[in-house]
């Protein structure tokens, strides 16, 4: 345990242990933490209670130089985060005008007036240093204690972002560490997590310093590359060559480097090929245009999608023959590839991709099984589709099929297919 | 601090540290267990690291009667969660064949043949009781002291759910509890939190045995009651007349009661109504199409999705006019009625329901900042749109628009609009 880079999450808010609200706040604060050097080895979530709050602060400033905290700095009476932080850090509470001053800016701005349930959140810990919240108007707080920081920022998710942006990321990219911890992620699709440690193993033999780990998403399994050394440049080094090794052994199945995501490799490799695609979908829904449009800029490619959910759809827009669907069904190899060619037709893109599957939980036969998925493929030079086997539950199979249409496509234009 | 309702989760993956995962399984698990009148106090992340997850065993074996820990059981050598977990609770670790001819019998299935790195899996703690995984190839554990229970199950999500629903829920079913804890959602959308607040602000006064909290989503603010009591009739007693003051401040904002989504809610009221809908999507690219399709038997009243990207894909497949878009703009009260209005004409559905807005991060203008979307709305009696200013964030505005389209769907088929 080091604590020079030793950093600790705590979320509070009851909607957290009870499933209402997944924790994504987590999720992004570890990650602008990793990037920055810190290791973050512990996220605390607890409720808007007195006790464990007050519990999970004595730990975490224990035992780390750096804690991010949010949650719980709203305005109505279960939100008592600041009131706890204060007592915990021995400081008063006390009113402070140039907060109010912001906060009735942002509201006249909203075109609303200031209630006196807002006006509680210009009340701020007299020991701290005020963030500004530059979207919403609960102020964020840094206290420091023996050169450990600590960080309280608001939960909902676009101030907290706001703020770590703006005020959190400028103050730790001034200190300087004496360890440096660096990682790489290498992710991949398309291959099972023992088929990829099988080919991979060698790795921990050659590599005995470069910590290895693998982590399933909904995508593919991603490889995480993690290395201490006294400068960034020695870590690089190492982390260069062990990548150099994973993807001599695995490097159709990588689909990028670092934080990427499959969409952003398509859109990129669509973007640098000056092809456009358009998509067809039936099971997914919705979530293959959902993804390709969730990366900016993405009409210089993407210029339509359809969700044939009924055949009558199918066959009205995108112009599956009705014998097709008759003949073979609506999820079939042949329906598959009907509406890739179909939606290419009536876009005019160079690409039509397709996916036509059952997402369950019902509508699976004995042939053709909740899980089976068809993703179709067009272009000027040919039509193909491939078939899956996914799981057994709904929104599972939609995002596997969604990485799997997007795979289909990085593989067209890398020309591995 | 109740130790016979207390409950704890234990996460465990780098993956969750650095932010590549979303811990969705801690969610999950929380949200069961809160079904079951557990309270879930505490959630703790930690790495695949001894001292890290021995640390984290210790103190929540310390605290709960319920611990429920996920994670680290695959087949890869940083998988150590069955061998710290083993030490823990002093158990060797043995070759099981039964748990082999699960493994081997999987894999027939999938028609791959089992691997050394999967036959470790067949090793097992002595003194935990086996729980089968169906759905995968590492088995879950069952660990019991001092009448403390105490679950280890796979990190993957399926595996993990299926795990929960066949070997843990049915299990603690079985248990009796001497304090009752029971909850109620009450989900809002299409008000703020403050101003929600101000409405039901008295219900503090009116029932202090209620405990009151206010959880803000993408969607909207959801409220919580709380009640713990000697038996689940004195509970669901005080939460109905909490729920019905709550309804009678902000009833037309309350879209539902628990953990029911906006979706299911629209989709239950089309059905109710018998009423057929598709969608023309421009900023949301699929979203809403994809939030519609996640509801199971959704083809009963979703026809189809058109998601027109390009304002040339707006003018051939849903036939707004030219000079809308050249006067007016894409992203206009006209261009999103001419939208809904269009889709609802090639579809032959009952409702068109349209999104046309600036997702960002680029395209604002002064007039037409980032944020501003217009949802459209056309059936057969008349046809309008409204107009709404989000955030600056790409993925929150594809959210927040995606939410106030279904939500202006439910005012109309309530009668609202």
């Amino acid at each position: 345990m080091n604590e020079t880079i030793r950093a600790e999450i705590i979320s509070i808010g009851y909607e957290l242990l009870t499933g209402m609200t997944v924790n994504t706040n987590a999720a992004y604060i570890g990650e602008k933490l990793t990037e920055l050097g810190y290791e973050v080895c512990w996220i605390s979530t607890v409720g808007d209670d007195d006790t464990e709050i007050m519990h999970a602060l004595k730990q975490a400033c224990d035992r780390a130089c750096l804690v991010v905290l949010t949650g719980g700095l709203g305005p109505t009476h279960d939100d008592i985060t600041k009131e706890v932080v204060s007592r915990f850090f021995e400081s008063k509470i006390i009113f402070h005008p140039d907060v109010l001053a912001q906060i009735r800016k942002r509201f006249r701005m909203w075109g609303r007036t200031v209630s006196e349930t807002n006006r509680q959140q210009a009340m701020v810990p007299e020991k701290a240093e005020i963030l500004e919240n530059t979207v919403g108007t609960a102020p964020g707080f840094l206290f420091e204690k023996e050169s450990r920081l600590f960080f309280v920022l608001p939960g909902i998710p676009t101030e907290m972002r706001e703020m770590m942006e703006i005020s959190v990321i400028p103050r730790l990219l001034k200190r300087k560490k004496e360890i440096v911890l660096r990682s790489k992620l290498l992710p991949t699709t398309g291959i099972s997590e023992s088929e990829l440690y099988d080919r991979v193993r060698d790795f921990l033999v050659h590599f005995p310093n470069v910590k290895l780990a693998f982590l399933p998403q909904a995508t593919g399994v991603v490889m995480r590359l993690t290395v201490k050394a006294a400068s960034a440049v020695q870590c690089d080094e190492m982390l260069e060559k062990g990548a150099a090794f994973l993807k001599k052994k695995a490097g159709r199945f990588i689909f990028g480097e670092g934080n990427t995501s499959l969409e952003k490799v398509v859109a990129d490799l669509l973007f640098k090929n000056k092809c456009t695609v358009s998509v067809a979908e039936s099971c997914t829904g919705g979530l293959v245009s959902h993804k390709l449009t969730n990366v900016p800029g993405s009409s210089h490619y993407f210029n339509r999608g359809i969700v044939a959910y009924s055949n009558q759809a199918k066959m009205d827009i995108l112009g599956v023959p009705e014998n097709v669907i008759r003949d073979f069904g609506a999820v079939s190899s042949e329906s598959a590839v009907a509406m890739a060619e179909g939606v290419r037709r009536i876009s005019r893109t160079d690409i039509g991709l397709s996916v036509t599957g059952i997402a369950g939980p019902s509508g699976g036969t004995p042939e053709k099984p909740v899980g089976l998925v068809f993703i179709g493929y067009s272009d000027k030079a040919r039509s193909f589709s491939e078939r899956h086997q996914f799981s057994q539950e709904r929104l599972w199979n939609k995002k596997r099929s969604s990485a799997a249409a997007l795979d289909l496509l990085r593989r067209v234009l890398l020309g591995y297919v």
